[in-house]
């Protein structure tokens, strides 16, 4: 466990930005909690952090990460000190980061074994855990899967594509909806038909179509679209709650809509990547779309218009990261001759808060308000860490970020704290940015600098799904 | 203006709910406004409200009540003393009424006319203006019209039945329409397509169908939901920001959530009594429906269901009481042998906070945030009064409610505040109710007790849509 | 009155389609009826018109024309002369023209004015009358609306658009459908809220806009969308049988579209002009885009495949030609300086069932059997002439046309029958025409050629809706 | 096989029913063909059949039987002889069977055991065949699968449910609808989630929930919907045409209904089963719901009345029986004690074409038109059976129905040809019944008799998807 932190700080003179106000108020901050939120308060002996002219903002929480993730020949090239380097550098807090079971493992082994990575690393920032569902077949597994929650870990994670690693049946599915059902469990879903996929891709790889560009043609959004409505479908079967993860296209968005609609507990997120770039990106000259190769595959301009509508309207409940950093000179490049070898994934935990800002407060599309609420509350409300996380309340962790309107950073491959040698944001500009980012009151980048002294990060555990003021709701 | 308030509070011990959190603070209230809210304030010298096992909110906001309203032959039997009164001991500390443009008048006319009534009564929480417009006939109405934002009216109403007195025009929504998308104002619609009312009106009285439960059946979901989508269309037409009154049923739910998903700024509400009771009330024995008589009318068990899952999910936006108290002796038996003539309305301005809480809170349908948000929160922001009012945060003024969710309250005609002969909640006990209500700090409601020593209340100017935090956003 | 036929023919050789099927055969006409349809057929002493390699199809039906209508300032330039032989040219042997009201005129007076307009004229085709209902005021007249189906008026119009000439409101709507609902009469409505029109007609003059384009500007789809949602909805009300003439958006269609799935009677057109111009063509340079100017306006491509998939799939029931012609030397000019001037209409009655083949049949959107259901067999049935017109059966009135796909033919202002000094098709090249066109067994087109000998055209009762054969159907 | 068969007949004095018309004629056969329809005919030495009073149909096709079909440890209880028979009694004079694949058969190993079964048997009426894939495993697979339309086999079934015997994984559809889309074959679905079936079949097992009417509560609706809309997006990645069989509830019909608005070949077809009980059979007293056992389940009330809105409004485009017929005695009650153990299947054949006469066309739902179009024509023009059937057209099959809407009919176990212990609707008399059947235009029944002389029905083959007049169309 880290060290006790008993010194006071103040947060003073800047605007408190929450999910449901804008105020101008002075945090007050003491043994690592908030203590008090006002214009009054008593400071004495606090250390002062000056706020005027910026937001101060709960830190944000990332729930949708890849950390020294094995994928087929190669492992995503962060591991927890980079990665949450990388977080704190974005003004994000914690990160909810993705524990994978291997065919053939048990629930705990694979849990340890992540369990293990984590405890080699220094953490700059906290850090929970999913629990990826790949096989049921190990004995014991559904008994396991049921014990998490107490363990901290409440919420599965299931793929519908990767035929032959992640993919898992609609049988398995149910029995692993069924378990987060009766557990308190929120049930996570990567929504594409992978038959279709491979239907498509070795249509593809015969006819000779091996660039970037046809991740995207053997992707449809129809495969996202089939995927999502089936696993609303089964989700309803067993009366599980569930959540889509990355939301790209509008099928997919329509048919979260229409459960919501009809009173079904759907929660969904997308990527700063979905709503950034498009297809026509996977095209790019000579090799340079494998950059920019995720899954499911970046879409067209009208699906981000559409994925901005719900944004806005709370059609989306989140906006995390997906970050998930293969480097290009050794791991992207396997995929030269046939784009179905060119790893899936794309960076973000360090530009996720600064991009919705740019793209979307500075542009009118969604309010201050908002983008706390997608970055940071509704994250930590969704997964089991409210009120502890996501808000600026008293009582809660003091998570905070300094974010200034004003300091724009220049985002590079060169200055990021991600292991990545590249950047799809390579030469972007955001017009502000976290100055100071303190974790449970320390600073981890203070005046924009990363304080490299101490890490303070912590695995945390998260509550069930319905327990205090966590409960599954649509709405805040 | 009223007396300035120094004294210091303290309401110490309580859950403090907002739209995004719940945790345990105290708040501290100096000089009318909230100084700090935190664990460990410096109260010296404050008074102390001691709020231990109860809910501490902002004070609500009811932003659709009916004043000393004329219709017809008579009157609503509240003024501004025994509304506003009603209201604070509902939680409720303040209301937007409706100023309504007579036949020929002129907008400045109307206006002086209402302010009149309101300078005539104590005020015992603040109240706001919308301005219903009926005439644009009348020479310069619609330059009138455009400034009203400046003088703190930012909000217009249009009827679409009613006809003879309030109905409008399409051609005149869409002026009225085209004025308030210039001039930074959100446009109310009343939405029953009146022709369709008066038509099936003139049928059941023609057969003789004269009973109370004939109001619902001359004024079917059809009507709402055909004038519904018109009223969405010409606010499209026009770029106006709407938003819909007292939706009662599926089919304009329907069209409100279409129109979102397309991205139009759309907002909604509904009315307690649309959650409580049904069609079958008004198919009461006797003349007992007549109590019942709103408009629209009361609906299904289905549409209450929709209802419910549209305020769980985000479909709507606010519940506002829609108070229009009209006596049963001498006004409802108007229409004892001609269900057309018993005017239209029921109560609720003192019971919709409570009523939500314990039709939606305490049976799981929606959290305690969710509540906060649309009686106080949500109203605040829609209606241009955030961040003054509806969040429990520094520098707003200290409008608050401590409620105890233990401390029951049985609803009846006798112990109201309300000027009305009766209540559609007679013997109705809810679970909890409030204990203190304050506005501006000072207690208008003490121990549950109704403290009539001092009025404080105010006429409140609200600021333009889309000024300040104010802009109309279909979210937080 | 019909001169009596003796001779018998035989049509030999030919395929004949109709909606259903597509068989060889040949038809066997006596006494201006069909006989026989068969291989075999005993035709002794009976003419023969080889049909070999043609189409022998229905004589077909446009229940949408405007002959000698005045419009403002102008009128229609086809007479029942002009209009019947343009008819018979392409293949249309019957027409069902509108009697329009005029405010304050009678039923009966605006039916006798009609009524002499056709009997001054020779007739080369059949005639059918629907009512269009402008004005309720006159004394009797929904009674006498009551009574025209048993004079062989069985279809009322109705315009939301066109203010102070044409536009109902919705009380007028609402009666007259009553009516119709009581009477077995089919209601027409033209969806445009005239409101809207108006209103965007005025800020286009006012900021100077005044070209042929923004004709379509001002009368944007959701015009036509609301307005169509609107008439479902009163006829709903009052349980009429309804009819979308020219049906132009998706938004309508949609509209269309619910209102079937959820079983009400709702029916609906489009006009070869909205298959094949877009908005575009009213941007012609100079004043060329007057010609186009239609109502609802030419809309854009996505909304051209919407309407042909609604024809593939049966989403829409019919294709008439909305003929209104009016001159472009001086009648269309009218509008030079200003584009709400401009007379609103388009030829079509000539053309429609060569371009529906051309634009339909040959590039595969449609079957032919669907074809001669769009334009023959589906309004026969729906106007209650069925089994009189629109199919190749015994019994039926020897209505034929042999349609030769190899016979082309250029459309030109200087060949047409019409007396329009201009053709939106100028130029255009179909690839089929009639070569034969009988009506009750006379030639009225022969090898081609007009065959202006004998006038042989009457006036045509049609049936109540619901009676005989004709009872509104969604489907065949 | 079929005698040349040289008499004339002649149907004379009936109301002659198409698809598209109501006419009195007589129909004139000469050579198994029709050759003539009218009303003059030169019927020299023709044998008359008095059809005064009657409907003269084209002789029905029931697309949709398992004959002499393995289920489980049991046989369907029809063989062809007695399938056939049934279906002239009812009027149908062709039905198209299901050859079933086994895993690790062949597809010409498969299909020679069918042609086996079929040719040990007397055929009453003509028999085609559909193909069931159930195991590309076996090499060449997909090649033999590309060469049954040149055969006459035109269409291939997939099962999503049945795991473990029929069920295909969407792999397997996808490479079957490819082939499909490339070879102008047809694609028919059995549309339900199979694990979700098993999911819940398990947990009700394992509660001792074992009746007959949790048949219907482990295969609810949305296992049918999810599968519906998962069998329409796998076709339309492929370019494939659908069919879905054996519709049963309203998710499933919204499915096939927004794929048709948005322009995809998707066909789909309801039985009467589905129009005429309700799950509440399946809760008889005792063992009795074991009878009405087929799959999908029986459904709701307001299921049925969308199907009929369906066929009424051009939603649905076939009835087929699904005559699927087991014995009680023997067969069904293997699942006594286990619902799951019931053999899946009701009967139909006989009884669909009266059945829809009497629930639709004497009840006002559907016309006599749409009647003969949703049993003959439909079916006979999707499954390339036009214009040789299904049309009272010169040149087709003589396959001729006398239907006598006065005759009416006692159905009973004890009277019906299939062989089958029990009756559906034993004891319903329906109000009309087929008082002559011809195939080829000799009588298989006459005078209501059944005339068991000389079977003459044939195997038939079937055109491609897109030839001829076969095209798939979404309307006539």
């Amino acid at each position: 466990m880290l060290a006790s932190v008993s010194d006071r700080r103040l947060i003073a003179g800047g605007q408190v930005v929450t999910a449901s106000s804008v105020f101008r108020a002075d945090v007050l901050v003491a043994d690592g909690l908030i203590v008090a939120v006002g214009r009054e308060l008593d400071a004495a002996g606090a250390e002062l952090i000056d706020a005027t002219g910026c937001y101060v903002l709960p830190g944000a929480i990332d729930a949708h990460t890849h950390v020294s993730m094995p994928a087929g020949p190669v492992v995503t090239v962060d591991d927890y000190d980079t990665a949450t380097a990388a977080a704190a550098m974005g003004g994000t807090t914690t990160i909810i980061d993705f524990v994978i079971q291997r065919p053939g493992q048990g629930v705990a082994e694979a849990l340890s074994g992540w369990r293990a990575k984590l405890d080699a690393c220094p953490l700059w920032v906290d850090v929970g855990f999913h629990f990826a569902c790949v096989d049921l077949g190990v004995p014991g597994a559904l008994e396991e899967l049921a014990m998490l929650p107490e363990q901290g870990i409440s919420s599965f994670k299931l793929f519908m594509a990767y035929s032959g690693t992640l993919m898992v049946s609609d049988r398995t599915m149910l029995e692993v909806m069924r378990v987060a059902a009766a557990s308190g469990v929120l049930v996570l879903v990567h929504c594409e038909n992978g038959d279709v996929v491979d239907h498509l891709v070795a249509g593809a790889l015969a006819r000779g179509d091996v660039s970037p560009v046809w991740h995207a043609r053997t992707r449809p959004p129809v495969a996202e679209t089939e995927a999502t409505g089936r696993a609303i479908a089964l989700a309803a079967v067993v009366g599980a709650a569930l959540y889509i993860v990355h939301v790209s296209c509008q099928g997919a968005l329509a048919a979260v809509t229409a459960a919501r609609a009809a009173g079904q507990a759907v929660l969904a997120e997308t990527c700063p990547q979905y709503l950034r770039f498009t297809e026509s990106d996977l095209d790019r000259d000579g090799f340079e779309g494998a950059r920019y190769v995720c899954s499911p595959p970046l879409r067209s301009a009208a699906d981000q218009e559409a994925l901005w509508r719900a944004l806005a309207a709370g059609g989306l409940d989140a906006v995390n990261s997906d970050h998930c950093p293969f480097r290009l000179a050794d791991q992207k490049t396997l995929g030269r001759h046939d784009f179905s070898l060119i790893p899936n994934g794309v960076s973000g935990v360090e530009e996720r808060v600064m991009l919705l800002y740019d793209l979307g407060v500075r542009t009118g599309r969604i309010s201050l308000s908002r983008w706390v609420e997608l970055v940071a509350t509704a994250p930590a409300r969704i997964f089991g860490l409210a009120p502890r996380k996501g808000s600026v309340v008293p009582g809660a962790d003091a998570d905070l970020v300094v974010f200034d309107p004003a300091r724009p950073r220049k985002l590079s491959a060169s200055s990021q704290r991600s292991a990545a040698d590249h950047s799809l944001y390579e030469g972007v500009e955001v017009a502000g940015s976290p100055s100071w980012v303190l974790l449970r009151g320390e600073p981890v980048v203070a005046d924009g600098m990363f304080v490299g002294d101490a890490p303070r990060g912590e695995w945390v555990a998260r509550a069930r799904v319905g327990e205090g003021s966590t409960r599954v709701r649509l709405t805040t």
